[in-house]
This record gives structure tokens, sequence and C-alpha cells, in this order.
């Protein structure tokens, strides 16, 4: 048979590409702690705590910690920041809520009609290094339409290892080149493209605030570049 | 916190239970082979394939196999059948198209309407011994609508084994007791019981044909018994 490398799958970075995730941790934290703590800056908290995402998962990548599931690093990583604004007294039920506000991001405002539009032609999933729990629930809540959660628990790997890559095409009985990777972030897509994926950067200027000052801009050549889940479609031919 | 044990996870068996395999293998391998072999019964092919699904399955679990996924287990199981019928000269191609017949399994009528109801009330994913790109290629075929694809390939434990169930509701963050399986076999849904999982058996009758002797009826104690997946939309009080 003749090799195939048409694209046969569209797998999405979900944090900051899929959902905006700053917008809707700052509600959230000002809903939970605003009553005793007003002088704390949702938004502000919600940076303290995703700054703490990288380093976490890094120590897993280097083997320094074994494998555990992002919402166990979210948790650490949460009591970390209340420690930082010298919240205290909340008991266990009202960490665990506070730190689930990571499976009910909102979505971007394009985000569910272009992936209904892309799975009329795609077979479309998360590469997330969200674990499949918050994933599966963050869906549900927000309706979008994925055909398969894959991503950072399925392959055992955080984002951007190769191998987290590698073996959510694996998972689908595909070639990497017949994959794409859907993100607003440079970074992920430069790995990603690395290990033979195609890629597409789709631009997110607000997803850290009105004054981000990068990934405002594709820094590589990419397959794909569009301003939103919406051009991404039209761009590849979807229906409307 | 208190345990909250309500049921908040429908994991369904999908061979037989979801889709009718014996009617579509048996039509694909009539339009595959029937020009050059009209005396092969398509039925009679499908049940002699799918008779060497257990045993096949068993090398892997008793570990005298390495783990694989079941497309290669159903190739493999494909070519002595072929050998068995004296069917010869097929290419690579046209045995790996005619082994993707699994992919391509009709669902019963109720199954789509079903799903999703139950879907509106319950995470609905597949725990089934399919692996993940069958279970994908199936759902797109035939728009069954999955939250999420757990089963033999995310658990890399074939089905009944007690890990194939205990790691799926992991993977969902859930205790067994608020899963519940979805099963036309009282083999796996007893398998599931011993795990904790809660049970729920639907009759299909006719999925070894009209003369179908076993698996008629519930063997076993189960939280339900439906008469398809419409009658548990309804005892389960989901949206109409």
């Amino acid at each position: 048979m003749e090799a195939d490398l048409q694209i046969k799958a569209l797998l999405f970075d979900v944090f900051g590409t899929v959902v905006d995730w700053r917008s809707s941790i700052a509600r959230e934290v000002e809903r939970a702690l605003g009553a005793d703590h007003p002088e704390i800056n949702g938004y502000e908290f919600a940076d303290a705590w995703r700054a703490k995402y990288q380093p976490a998962m890094e120590r897993v990548r280097k083997g320094e910690r074994e494998w555990v599931k992002l919402d166990e690093l979210h948790r650490d990583n949460l009591l970390e920041v209340l420690t930082d604004y010298k919240v205290a007294g909340m008991d266990a039920g009202q960490i665990d809520d506070l730190n689930f506000a990571w499976h009910r991001l909102s979505p971007w405002p394009d985000s569910v009609t272009g992936l209904t539009r892309l799975k009329s032609k795609f077979i479309i999933g998360t590469l997330s290094n969200g674990n499949i729990a918050l994933i599966v629930k963050m869906a549900k809540n927000a309706g979008l339409p994925w055909d398969v959660v894959l991503g950072a628990e399925v392959a055992r790997a955080y984002k951007p290892t190769p191998e987290s890559y590698l073996r959510s095409a694996a998972a689908l009985s595909l070639k990497p080149e017949q994959c794409m990777l859907v993100a607003a972030h440079n970074s992920d897509l430069l790995a990603a493209s690395k290990t033979g994926f195609k890629t597409a950067f789709v631009v997110r200027p607000t997803e850290y605030g009105p004054s981000q000052d990068f990934d405002i801009e594709a820094e590589h050549d990419y397959d794909y570049i569009a301003a939103d889940f919406l051009d991404l479609a039209d761009q590849l031919e979807c229906v409307k």
C-alpha cells in the first residue's frame, strides 16, 4: 500500500488554546475566597498558581518525582499559593473544590462551534497535560465534543517530551505525520513538529491577560496559522 | 467529606452490547469474499472469527504473549480463518481492510438514541477490549457519542481481569462503586461486580443469531436489568 500521510486527527492543546483558564480561575478564586479576603486579586492569584505549573511538571519529566496526575500537581501548587497569600482555615473539601476549578474552565467563544466543524472531517482529540478526569469533566461542563481524550495521562509523559506526542499518535494507530497539533504556544508546536506532527498555530493573544507579550505570533514555520478555530475550519475546508 | 457513592459514569461493553458485530461482519465478509467464494456463509465465517477471540486474549491475560492491541489479535485470527476456509491470494491491504470491518460495526437500533439520553446525566465511556483506534473509528462511523474511551488499551489489561475495570475507574478518578458497567454478558458483569462496579444487564438476545441460548437473561443480582438502552435511560430517569 502507498503510505497515506493525509491528516487524520487534530490533537489539541487545551489550557489556553481551547479554554480561557486565566479568567475562569480568577472568577472561581474570587468567588471562593473573596468574602474573607477582599484584598486578593483573582487574576494575580491565577497567574501565581499557573506559574507553578511548569516547574511541578519538570520534576516529573526529570524523574525526580514519580508520575502523578495533573490534578495532584495542581493541588500541591494551590496549597503553596494559599500559603503565599496567607489564606488559612480551608478544609480538604473546600481545597478540592477550588482545585477542581480547572475542571470547569470556560471555552473561548469560537471553541465549541469550531470544534464541531472540525469534527465533521477529522478525529478531534485532546493532547493536553490535563488528566483524563479533568478533561472529561471540562468537556461535559463546556460542551466540548471530543472524539477521544489522549495526552499526558494516556502517554504517561508530560508535554513537551517526545513520548507525549508519539504515544498519542500510536494510540490512534496513526503515524505522527497523520496527526496535527493545534496549539496557541510556540514551544508546544515546535516540540510536536520535531516528532513528525503537523502543526497549526492558533493565536490566543489574551490568554495571559491584556499585556501578554509572548505567543502572540507564529515563531516557526507551521503548516497552518489561524486567528481562531473557525478560521482553521475554513482553511481545512470543513462544513459550516 | 461524606463518601459520594452515586453513579457518575456508565461504562459500556461494546461488541454485542452497543453494536451488532455478527451481522456487520457477515455482511463485510460476503462483500469482500463473495465474488470468488460463493460457498462462504458470512454468518458462519463471523462466528468462526469470533470463536478465536477469547483464546487469543487468554494468551495475553496469562502472560504467554506480550500486550498487543485487539486489532492485531483480530488480524492473526483472520489469517487462521482464511486458511480454514481455503481463501488464498489476498494482499496485505485487502486483509487489513477486511480486518477493519471491526471498525465499521453497526449499532443496535436503540444505541445512538439511548446513549445520547444517558449522556445527558452521566459520563458515558467504553470499557471494551477493543483498542482506542478501533473504538474511535467505530464511533465516528456509527455516531456513538462517547465522552471517553477507556478499557483494555488504557488499562493495558483485557477483560475480565480485575485490572481492566479498576484502572478504567481510576482513569476517571472515580471509585469502582461510582461506575456502572453496562453489558449484555453475564460473565463480564459478574467480573465487574467483584471489583465494586455497579452493573446493568441489557438483553441482546440475537447477538449470536436467532438460536442464541445463552446470555438471554440475567443470571445474577444486578443493579439494573433492561430490555435496551432506551429502557435503561427510562429506569435511570434520563431526559427523553
